[in-house]
C-alpha cells in the first residue's frame, strides 16, 4: 500500500517552505544521517524533507497539506527510541519537534508544568526541582524529549511508587492528521466527561496525533533520599524478596536488580569501580520521604526485610560519591552492554513482579540453548525487564535466526506469565510481529477501527505500532 | 433512530432465557420500578427484560442474541449513578451485574484484587484492609459497585494524594457489542503495548463495551490517620489556604470545604450534631501515613499553613466519636439536602483548584440571580464540585427554565475556568447537552468515532455519553 503515498517531489519542497522558513525545511538529500535511525532498532530511512517546526501552528499547517497531498508524516524528537518509532519507513516529512523546547508555564498552586514537546527530560526536573516540585517519572534516558516520553508512555525507575508517564499528563495540545487542533484533559484532577481521548494519545507513538503542547501533574519535592544496595547469592534470592520489600510499610521509589556480568561491563565502559562486584546478584533499592524519620522508617524495614530474604549485606548510599558511583554505573548500562557487542537487539517486556525471576531465568536457559549472549536487567519492583540479545561475532544470516528464534521464545514465555510486549520503550516497527501476536483478533480490530478513526488516510506515521501495512 | 431497534416480543424473552434460568429473565411487566430510574436523573424508562446475569459467558451470548436482532442493551450496577447512565432509554435488554459480586483473587505479591463488576465500594475496603491492604479511590457512595465505579471513573475524596479510579485498574475483561471476550491490561505495573484500550473503557459508561472482571491495583495500608476540621470566616478564605496546603512537603489524603448551611442541613437530617457549626466555612482534611512521626509533620504543617491563612482555630480529630461525628456528617451532605427540597438537580464540575472559590461564589451569585436555592460541598483539593439546584417550591415550567439557565451559566463558566462537564459522575443521558457543548466539533467526532468502532449498531448503552440519536 505505500504506493499509494504521493511521490514527493520540488513542488512539495516549495509549497512546504511557505509554511515555515525555507532554512528550517530540510530537503532529504541534506539531511544528517542521524534523522535516518534511532539508537537500536537498526532501521535506516531517509525522510524526503526534514522540518523544524516551531509552533503547532506550523505542524497544523504541514499536516494539512501531507494530508491534501498524502505524504506520510514522521515526527521526531530526540530519536532515542529503540524500536524504529520515529524513523521516516516511507521517505515523507519528519516533523523535527526538538525546537519546540520552551517552558510555557510553571503554575505552582494547580502544580502543573505548561510546556512544548521538544523539552529534555533531563530540563525538567532541573526546572522544577529549583522551584521544590518534582516530576516523578525517571526514563533512564534523561536526553529524550517529553513528546517521546508521552508518546511511549515512558516508566522508567521510580515507576514502582510513582507510576508512568500517563499518570503525570494532564492535559494535551494535539494536532491531528487533517492538521485540526484538538486540546484534551487540562489542569483539572478529576475527569469523568467522554472518553479519555488524552489517554488514548498517550502512548500512541505518533500514529493517533502528533502532540504540540502538554500539561504534566507535579508533586512537592521529596526533601530526602537514599539508596540501598543489596548483595544476593543469586538472582533468585534477590527477585524472591522484592514482593516483601515493597508489601513493607513504604512503598520504595525504585527496586532495580543487576547482575555482576552487567556490573562488570559498566565498570569497563565507565573505567570506574562499582562499590560492590562481589556478588551474583544486586538489588539497588531507592526510598524518599518528607521527612526524616519516615525514610528511616522506610528503608530500616527494607533491609531487614532483605536480610531476612538471604541478602549477604546491606550498603547504606547516603552521600554524594557512593550515589554517583552506583548511579552513573545504572545509567550505563545499556551503553555499556551495546559496546561489548557489534550489534544488538532488545526485549523490553513487564510481566506480573512475582515472574520477574522466573523470566530472566528464562533467558537464561535461552543463552545457553541458542549460545548466544543475553544480557538483562531492569524493573524488579514493576515487572519490567530489559533482555538484550548480542550479536558478538555472529554472521548476518545467523544473527537474524537467532534472533528471532529467542525473541519468539521470550514473547511466547511473557505471554503465558500474564506479560506485555512492551513496558516502557513501545511497539515501533521492531516489536509490531510480537503485539500482533499478542493481541486478539478482536483487539486488533479495535486498535486498527482507532487508528482509522483518527487518521483515515494512514499518513501519520504510518506502519507503526498497529495496522498491516 | 430508535425505531430502528426491534421491537422486543415475547420470542425474544423465550430465547432468552435459554441463555440463563428463567428465573433470572424477569419481564419487564414484572421488573421492580427500582430498575426504571437512578439516583437524581429523574429519567424513567422500564427495560423489557431484566436479566440477572452469572457470568462473562451469560452477558456474551445475551449480547450475541442482541446485536443478531438488533436490541439495546443497558448494563446496570446499583443503580446509585446522578446522571441517567444505568437507565434503559430504550427500553431492551437490562443487564444487571449485580449478582456477579465474587472477589475472585487477592495477590499479595502482585498487590492485586481480582474481582466481579458486581462488588460493592465497602466491601472491597472491609476485604483488603484486613489483609493489611488499601484501595484508595473512596467515592460518597459506597454501595455503588466497582463496575460503576470503573465506568464513570470514580474519583472521591482521596484523589488529592491517590488519584482515582483510573489509576487502579490494571487490568479489564470486557463484553463487546457483538458478544466477544476481550482481555486488556492485566497485573503488570507499566505498559507501552498499543493503544490503551483499557482507559478507553475507563470512563465509558457502559457504552463501548460490558465491564465483567476487574484486576485493581492495591497499596500498602497506611496504619495512621487523622483528620483535621478547619473553621475559616468565610469561603474565599477558606480555598485560599488549599494550594499552600497541597504545596506543604506532605499530600493530604483529602481536602473537603464546607459551608454552614450544607452542615445546618445535615445536622437536621441526622439528628446529631457536628462538632462545630458556628462558622460560615469550613475545611476537613485528612492525612494517613505509614508511621506516626510522618503523620505528625505533615498535619503540623498543613495547621500551621491554615492559621497562617486566615483559619478561626484547628480541630484536631483523631478518636473515633469525633470522627464518626464529622464523616456521618460528610456522607450525608447529598441526603441532607436532597431531603430538604422537593426535587433537585446537580453539576458535578471539575476546575483547577485554584479556582473552587471562585466557581461557589459565582454559583452563590446565580442563587440571587435567579432566586432559587443552590448548595454545594466538594472536594477543594482536586477541584471538583457538586452544585446542588434545588427545585423548593417552584411549578414545573419555572423549575425547567430556572434549571436550565443556571446550568447553562455554571457549565459555560466551568469552561472559561478551564474546566470539565464531570469530574466523577459521567455523563450518562442528563449531562450530555452539556458535553456536546464543550467539545470542539472535532472532538465530537473524534468520540462518535470510537464509539462506532466499538459499537456499529449501537446497542450498548444507546444515547449516553456520545452521539446524537
Amino acid at each position: 500500500m505505500s504506493a499509494s503515498y504521493k511521490k514527493f517531489n520540488s513542488d512539495d519542497l516549495a509549497e512546504l517552505r511557505k509554511i515555515c522558513s525555507p532554512d528550517r525545511v530540510i530537503p532529504g538529500a541534506e539531511v544528517s544521517e542521524d534523522f535516518c535511525h534511532d539508537e537500536l532498532s537498526g532501521t535506516f530511512h531517509r525522510p524526503d524533507v526534514l522540518i523544524k517546526v516551531a509552533s503547532a501552528e506550523e505542524v497544523s499547517a504541514i499536516m494539512k497539506y501531507a494530508s491534501k497531498n498524502r505524504i506520510p508524516v514522521t515526527p521526531r524528537g530526540q530519536g532515542t527510541g529503540l524500536v524504529g518509532g520515529s524513523v521516516a519507513l516511507f521517505g515523507g516529512i519528519m516533523i523535527d519537534l526538538s525546537g519546540m523546547n520552551r517552558f510555557l508555564e510553571l503554575d505552582q498552586e494547580n502544580m502543573t508544568l505548561t510546556l512544548e514537546p521538544g523539552v529534555l527530560l533531563m530540563e525538567i526536573s532541573k526546572f522544577v526541582e529549583e522551584h521544590n516540585l518534582f516530576y516523578p517519572p525517571d526514563p533512564g534516558e534523561k536526553t529524550a524529549t517529553i513528546g517521546g516520553n508521552i508518546n511511549t508512555n515512558a516508566g522508567g525507575m521510580r515507576a514502582v511508587k510513582y507510576g508512568v508517564t500517563r499518570d503525570y499528563v494532564r492535559g494535551l495540545e494535539v494536532v491531528l492528521a487533517d492538521g485540526s487542533i484538538i486540546e484534551i484533559g487540562g489542569k483539572v484532577v478529576k475527569n469523568s466527561s467522554g472518553y479519555s481521548l488524552k489517554d488514548l494519545i498517550v502512548g500512541s507513538e505518533g500514529t493517533l496525533g502528533i502532540v504540540t503542547k502538554a500539561i504534566l501533574r507535579l508533586l512537592p519535592l521529596p526533601k530526602f533520599k537514599l539508596s540501598l544496595l543489596v548483595p544476593f547469592p543469586d538472582l533468585s534470592s534477590a527477585i524472591k524478596a522484592v514482593p516483601a520489600v515493597i508489601r513493607a510499610n513504604s512503598v520504595p521509589t525504585a527496586v532495580e536488580f543487576m547482575e555482576r556480568e552487567v556490573i562488570l561491563a559498566a565498570e569497563q565502559f565507565l573505567g570506574r569501580k562499582f562499590p560492590d562486584n562481589s556478588s551474583d546478584a544486586y538489588l539497588l533499592l531507592t526510598f524518599d520521604a518528607a521527612g526524616k524519620e519516615e525514610l528511616d522508617l522506610a528503608y530500616h524495614a527494607a533491609a531487614h526485610t532483605c536480610l531476612e530474604a538471604g541478602a549477604l549485606d546491606v550498603f547504606i548510599s547516603n552521600t554524594t560519591e557512593r550515589n554517583e558511583s552506583i548511579w552513573s554505573a545504572r545509567g550505563a548500562f545499556l551503553e555499556a552492554i551495546k559496546a561489548s557487542t557489534t550489534e544488538m537487539d532488545e526485549c523490553d517486556v513487564v510481566v506480573p513482579r512475582l515472574h520477574v525471576a522466573e523470566f530472566v531465568l528464562f533467558s537464561h536457559s535461552l543463552q545457553k540453548k541458542y549460545g548466544a549472549r543475553i544480557r538483562s536487567f531492569g524493573h524488579a519492583g514493576d515487572g519490567n525487564l530489559h533482555i538484550y540479545v548480542l550479536r558478538d561475532e555472529l554472521k548476518e544470516e545467523e544473527w537474524k535466526k537467532t534472533l528471532n528464534a529467542v525473541f519468539n521464545e521470550l514473547y511466547a514465555k511473557a505471554k503465558t506469565l500474564g506479560g506485555k510486549v512492551s513496558g516502557e520503550h513501545g511497539i515501533g516497527i521492531a516489536k509490531r510481529p510480537f503485539l500482533a501476536e499478542s493481541l486478539s483478533p478482536r483487539e486488533d480490530e479495535l486498535l486498527s477501527g482507532i487508528k482509522q478513526i483518527f487518521d483515515p488516510l494512514n499518513i501519520l506515521n504510518p506502519s507503526k505500532v498497529v495496522g498491516t501495512k
